[in-house]
Parts: C-alpha cells; structure tokens; sequence
C-alpha cells in the first residue's frame, strides 16, 4: 500500500497511517502530533521504493520532479541522497540531520541502541578546513560517536573515511650523549664530519644518512632537534656558532613551515617514535615504532603530515595520500601544532 | 699517486699529468691547454676518492673545507655531489654541466658513445615549473638524450624520474547515436531519467554511474562531452535548454580548472581511450586503453592530471602521485590544454 504525503518548505508530511508502517516499523522520519515528517532524502527514498507518494499543490509529482524541487530546495541534496541510499541498502537504519547522518549500528536502531556513527557528507569538489573537520570531532567525540565523512567523487562513487584523534607512541629511545660533536649548516642541510660521531648519530639515534664513509648528513629537522638536546654543536659555513633560535630562523626562511614541523617531529621523538622524512611518499615523515636491528630495517608503522591550524584539506589530496599509506599497509597521521601537538588519523573504512 | 691542483673561482685546475691518468684513462674534467679544469663536485669526489690534492692561497685544504668553500661558491653544490656521486658509484661516466650531468649509458664514455641521460638536479624543497620542465625536455630532446630528473630529499636520498612527452591511445569507441536523451543539470551533477537511454550511455559509452535502476548519473565532464556530440540535450532545474557554452559557462563556476580538465577528458575519448574520474587515486582521470567486457572491467592503464600551462609543481605531490600510480600499476601522465593537448609521463627510475 502506498502511503501519501505532501511536500512543505524543506520535508514531507505523511498522513497519520504512516507512524505505524514507516516510523515504528523502520525507523523512518519523525513523529510530529498526528502526522510523521520525513527528511527529502528520506523521501525521495521512499518515493523510489514506491512506498509513498507525494502531492505539491495539490498535485502528485513522480520521482524525477520531486528531485529536481528537491535539488533546488536543499543545499547538496543529491550528495545527502546518494550517501542515504546507499546507507540504507547497505542495511543500516539512518537518521537524517543538516550536514550528516546518525546512522545506527549493524542490528541496532533507534530505541534499542544510541547511534554508532555521525556521518557527514561533503563533495570532493568542498575543500574541507582542518578548524571544521576538528568541531565535528568535538561534537561527535561527546556524544560518544564516531565521525565518518562520506565524500561523494563526480562520478558519485562515494568513500567512507574514518576520522579519530590518536597519540601515537612506540618504544624507540635513542641512546646519545650530550656534547657528542659538531657539525656545519650548509645550503640546506647540515653534515657531520667526524667518523665516530656519524657512526653514533646512526646506530645509537637513527639520525641522518652517511654520505660517505666517515661523513653523515643530516636533516635541518634532526640537526635542529640535536642542536636542541644539546647533542650537536651547529656551526655554519663561516665557522660561526649557531644556537637554536638561530638555527631555527634560517631554516625557517629554507622552509617556511619549518617549525610545525619541527614541533611535529619532536613530539614523535619523545613518544618514542622514530621518524624519517616520508618524501618518497609524499608526506613529511615515515614513522617507525620499534627498530630491534638497525642493519635490519623493518617497514615504517605511520605516514605523518604536519599541517598548521587554519589547513585546509582538498579532498582530492587527502584521498590521494591516505590511499597511498593504505596501499603501503601504513596509517595516515595529520599532526597539527599550537600550544601542544594534536594528532589525527584518517583511514579508509568499510562500511 | 696523487696528483695537484689549485682551487679557482668554480673550478680546480690540475697538473698536466692529470689529463693522461684522470681525463683520458676515466673521462674527468676538460682539458685547458696545458692543464685539467674538473668542476667542484668532480674535484671534491676525487679529494674523496684521495686521487687530487688541492690548494687553496698556497695551503693545501682537506675534504671538510673543500666541501664548505665549495657549498659557498656553488649554488646546489651539496646536491650536485649527491647525485654525481651516485651516478660514479653506479658505474656511469658523468659530465657535469650547470644545472645537471650529461650521462653515458652503461659501457658507455665519452668518444666511445653519445650521452643517453641529461640528469637535471634538483631539491624536494624547490617547486618545478611545468615551463621549466618543457625548456629541459626541449632542449634534450634536440639532443637526442633522455631526461631525467633527480631529485634530492631532505635527508639526502635520490629519486630519479623519467620525464617523456607521450601520445597515449587505445581501441575504446563508444557508439552512440545524436539525439539520445535529454539530462537535468543539478547542482554539480547531471542525471539522465530515461531508462533505455540510462542503459544505452553505460553500456555502449561507458558513460555514468547509475543512481538506481533506470537513473543514470553523470559527472559535469561527460555531460559537457555528451551536449558538444548532440547526444544529450541538458535542461538546468527549471527545463531551460542550455547550450555548450552556457554548460561551459556553468560547469567552471562549480570547478575553477573545469575547461582544462575538459580538454584533456575530449582528447583522451578522442585518442580511443576511456577515461573515467580517478578520483580515488588523487588525479583527474583514470583512463581505460581497451575495454572488451563492460561487465569484466579491467584494471586501468593511466592516471592522468589536467595542469594548466602555468602549473608549479610540488616536488612532495609529483613524488605521491607517481608513487600511488606506480603501486597499483599505472603509468602517471600530466595532460595540459593550450591551442592543443600535450600529455608528459612522469615515471620513477631504476637506473
């Protein structure tokens, strides 16, 4: 039996019959005194399913009507329809709200279990701030749920992402002494020129690469957190002593967000992470979470990007490099500094 | 036996003796008249290597000062020694010039053979203009040489990089007739509500993702594609009819690059490829040479990127999308739109 309804502003009333067969019995709309309201993604569901159908004015409209209203009455509707759809035949009982869904877990639904995930739906074409990826955080982080963004490709083939904070920590502890040497800041990077001290910075601290037997080059990052546990003396090319406010302002004019990565970087060192720069992979550092054996590297846990506070996402790259760490069986980390270091991570998921 | 020499400006001036032992017996350095002019990099892989002794001012220098005054005399210079340094150790004979080496092939030298490589050396730190990249492999392709590209990380590993101009094509043609359907544009998608003609851009066009059955969703490309060939006729929300241009005119509102992004996506369909979004890969397009079964449908051969002529690239992104095109065997190929469609493919390089 088809149940009917009319279309208002931004939903659809249904008559009275539809609380019992559409709300009671799956989860459907809302109850509002004798009539149940259902969201326009809801409907147009419904609509295709030929459960209901809808009058405008009096007049019935089919599915290919309703969506066009649909579509011009609500912001991102075919993106909040796609991901509804898709949820629902996928089994799960669903919960439309503004920018999201509630979506219950697999053999919940409402009344029985709280929902599982807030999922919140965006186009890859929506760059997405880091400042608003942190407040569904938030919202979602206290209401005891997790955050799932669901980003819908042009073709609208959507990706589900997991989004968590994490404080990532291993059980690498380097082993070097205070006053071990000095080393030269040259154009960009810094060289280590003496043949026990290299061979220590390596094995004992898994700093720097030998350039050649004796002589180790170092990161401005690593040279720069040395400088700071007072390991390494820095000098530059004209022999003249640099301290770290020093150091750290010239590596800064060689890379401007030096110091985000600087901050990034030595927060992983005193959680007991081993990090190396991730070039080859496009992000800032490869991160290890235990090495037994130096000569017998094992494969890197994390990819970590240091990114600042006002960053903003284009969905295109962060789908890019998750599915780069994934690919090569490593977790993607965003690590962000202001007062103290936050980390993020962000995984595939399958839903 | 050590052989002498004087630091100059940008070079090191050995003894006659030299010419025999260095440059005839392995290819090192220019003869000057009476004397070996090497190049820094040269001449601080041979101090290295103890074959040279240089002074400087009457007073001989020893590696660790030849290396400063040298990383202050020439631009680059540290990553220059790299990757000559590299290339020696690799077993190749190597003439350096400005911004990079000419490199013989393996069992190859000078007067034996031509050089096969023009290695161009770079910093992941220092963005690539794609206009650079076009004067190189100009300039190197009238030579008859390869180009590749090294580029050297923060901690001082190389990656090389093929970079070729490249025509790609394949055997997919799509058969559809003009005047198949009409489609609603929405917000930022196009949906086409017949269901004979749904079928028809699917399976005889491989155009589209359907919604349900019988709806077919299109991205803004193949709309715009479909609308140039008068296959669709496209409606806006409100049934007005819009022309190519007005489409055109629509679709850059919603992405800025959308013309570049559509000229490539028109000669790829052109060239008898199937290009669909690569959005999951980060890029563009990924693109089909050959498709037999639309329901058996192979692994893609290409990720392409639509740049525009003015693109800089980032060294850390160029790295990340060939390295994720590269893991899930794809070839990675940037595609630019001026009065005609060129397409570069950027490969790593095991040399």
């Amino acid at each position: 039996m088809t149940l009917k309804g009319k279309l208002k502003i931004d939903s659809v009333l249904l008559e009275k019959q539809a609380i019992e067969e559409l709300h009671d019995k799956s989860y459907y709309g809302r109850i509002k005194g004798d009539t149940l309201e259902i969201s326009l993604p809801e409907s147009a569901f419904l609509i295709y399913m030929g459960k209901i159908r809808v009058e405008f004015e009096e007049k019935e409209i089919g599915f290919e009507d309703f969506f066009l209203m649909a579509s011009s009455l609500l912001k991102n509707f075919e993106l909040l329809y796609i991901v509804y759809k898709d949820l629902r035949e996928r089994g799960y009982y669903v919960q439309p709200g503004v920018t999201g869904f509630r979506v219950y877990p697999r053999g919940g639904h409402p009344g029985k279990t709280p929902a599982e995930f807030f999922v919140f739906v965006t186009s890859e074409r929506i760059p997405l701030l880091l400042s608003q990826l942190r407040l569904h955080l938030e919202t979602v982080g206290n209401l005891k749920k997790r955050l799932v963004v669901a980003i819908v490709d042009e073709e609208s083939d959507i990706t589900y992402y997991e989004v968590k904070k994490t404080s990532p920590s291993g059980t690498y502890v380097s082993g070097l002494r205070k006053g071990l040497s000095k080393a030269s800041l040259l154009e960009d990077r810094v060289m280590v020129w003496d043949y026990d001290a290299s061979l220590a910075l390596q094995k004992d601290g898994f700093f720097g690469k030998p350039m050649d037997e004796g002589h180790l080059q170092l990161s401005l990052i690593e040279a720069c957190y040395l400088l700071k546990k007072d390991i390494l003396e820095i000098e530059d090319r004209n022999h003249m002593v640099l301290d770290f406010k020093m150091f750290a302002e010239t590596a800064s004019r060689i890379e401007s967000d030096f110091m985000i990565k600087y901050a990034v970087y030595e927060k992983l060192r005193n959680e007991g992470l081993a990090p190396k720069t991730g070039f080859k992979f496009g992000t800032h550092f490869r991160v290890y979470k235990k090495i037994d054996d130096m000569k017998k590297l094992p494969h890197s846990d994390y990819l970590v990007h240091a990114v600042e506070q006002g960053h903003i996402f284009s969905l295109q790259q962060l789908s890019r490099a998750v599915r780069l760490a994934n690919s090569v069986r490593k977790e993607m980390i965003y690590g962000t500094a202001d007062s103290q270091v936050d980390f993020l991570i962000i995984g595939r998921m399958r839903l």
